[in-house]
């Protein structure tokens, strides 16, 4: 992508390089392929990794793993450490969500240069994300590592299990044109683009404070909408690293047309200095959920406000592979 | 435990307090304690969690997950980048086969200041030791974090998730005294102590060469052996972090008499500044895996050999929470 204007800011200016990482993702799945992987359950956007189960060919287990960025270094500033692992927890778990499968348990790798008391303010975070899921937390690795972290600095990864029903696997082929595209409010930034952010927004105290909101979990509501209108719903896609360009992850032969969107949250509003398609391909911008389905809409978007999140129809599928907004090109999709 | 000379070197003396690290595991475990921990399998020392899989309560899903610790600064120090990932599968994948299970699957999380050539040949590590265990990389996440990490250091996770039937879960429970202690060689140092290594030892390339050699994985010899001799076989302890008090996590009734010991690795031979029971509670002295096991110990022991790995017979499980060594006290379980 070009940029417009040599004043504005892009991810890969703030040192991350989208594109390149994915050309070594691509390397990595040529490099690991093997007879076996064929085994594997195609399952929604490579959301999840999913396998059939021993001696039951209708079970599958779904695996995730998943960190939180720069976010870290947004609690590390604050010296607030006791919500950065509802992100860990949340980066996994509403990706496993988005193939349709239960959280079961997590578990965590815990990286840092010598422990102190915020590992315990990061632990309880992580907990109370797996609360939030209904997964119970079963293990994990608490690594100290003097000379790679500096005193106070540290890392997360999360890895997460669920399982599925062959029946109730979404694989995104469902989706098709013509059919209703709901939003599910983001809490804010989530744990997406902080890299960019942090570049671009004020060094302050209130900036971080709003940049450390955490990640919304979805898992609750979405097992709900999913026991109950599950026949209507045909993709999920948790909207992270890459922003809107995750609506592409389901199926390659269609779009989007999003002429209602959800408000944009304050501090995503307050970067000026970002192109636009920039923006919606680097951030939620106020979407952190998007729910493919047909048929009326209308139930399941007060089933989801009655869990507490704000949701609404946003818009709806076509069938060209680009996303409008109000009728005029927001994303080209690429493929 | 007291440093016996106020000149010898400890684990705590690098950085690296386990006893600090232990009560905040216990910390833990209590925080995420969890209706719904019961339905969790007994598994053997906690070296992996097993829960059973939806509609079959005789097939249980183990996963587990682990780092390389300060091995990663040995690679970097050479910039030898392709044999860490090697440790990194090793490490989950040795534990998993301690619960009796077969590993299947695979994810890492690769963490980097900045992508660069290194980190196509640490994924070629983390393929090839997939391939040495039969398990598929079928997933991960790759995370560019400036200003978490400086250019050119990283960190890595990975995890593991097997499969078990019921009937071949190893528990420790079976592990009693009288029976055989069959250890498996191991390569040298392999992932732990490593911070302790690396201070008490010279800095130079030989010696870090040295350090660098990968993790034995000994997933395929260990299924063969249970899959002929599975009967007999009572407890597997990889010998990770603790060096050999890595052996009680099996049953606490129990303790060792180590009477007939594997060779100490040159490496760990020329460590010479550190506390005898402290070298035997950092590092695995040249038994990479211990096998208890019932009855005659020589077929099992030449199945190993065939597999190319050095084992034999190093002596018995006894009835008080001690390790002897020919006699002597060597390790006092603490409990």
């Amino acid at each position: 992508m070009k940029e417009k204007d040599d004043k504005m800011q892009t991810y890969a200016s703030a040192g991350v390089d989208i594109a390149q990482a994915d050309r070594f993702v691509d390397r990595l799945k040529y490099m690991a392929r093997r007879p076996g992987h064929e085994q594997m359950w195609k399952a929604a956007g490579g959301y999840a990794a999913v396998y059939p189960a021993q001696g039951g060919s209708d079970r599958g287990i779904a695996v995730t793993t998943d960190g939180v960025g720069t976010k870290l270094l947004v609690a590390h500033k604050l010296k607030k450490y006791d919500t950065i692992g509802i992100d860990l927890v949340a980066m996994c778990a509403n990706d496993l969500i988005c193939v349709g499968a239960t959280p079961n348990i997590f578990l965590d790798y815990f990286a840092v240069g010598k422990l102190d008391q915020s590992a315990d303010a990061i632990m309880q975070g992580i907990v109370s994300g797996c609360d939030q899921t209904g997964m119970l937390l079963v293990g994990g690795e608490t690594a100290e590592m003097p000379g790679v972290y500096e005193q106070g600095h540290f890392d997360l990864a999360g890895f997460a299990v669920g399982q599925v029903q062959k029946q109730d696997l979404l694989t995104g082929e469902r989706v098709a044109a013509g059919q209703t595209l709901v939003g599910i409010a983001s809490s804010g930034i989530h744990s997406n683009g902080l890299s960019l952010a942090r570049k671009v927004l004020p060094d302050d105290d209130e900036t971080y404070l709003s940049l450390l909101e955490p990640t919304l979990l979805y898992v609750k509501v979405m097992l709900a909408a999913l026991a109950q209108y599950g026949n209507q719903i045909t993709g999920l896609a948790n909207i992270t690293g890459g922003g809107w360009t995750n609506l592409f992850r389901l199926n390659s032969k269609v779009g989007f047309n999003i002429d209602k969107p959800l408000a944009v949250p304050a501090i995503l509003q307050k970067i000026t200095t970002v192109a636009e398609v920039e923006m919606y391909r680097t951030f939620n911008m106020g979407m952190g959920m998007a729910v493919m389905m047909e048929g009326d809409a209308s139930l399941i978007v007060e089933l989801i406000k009655s869990h507490g999140f704000n949701a609404q129809v946003v818009g709806q599928v076509t069938d060209r592979a680009s996303i409008l907004t109000t009728g005029s090109l927001l994303i080209e999709g690429d493929h």
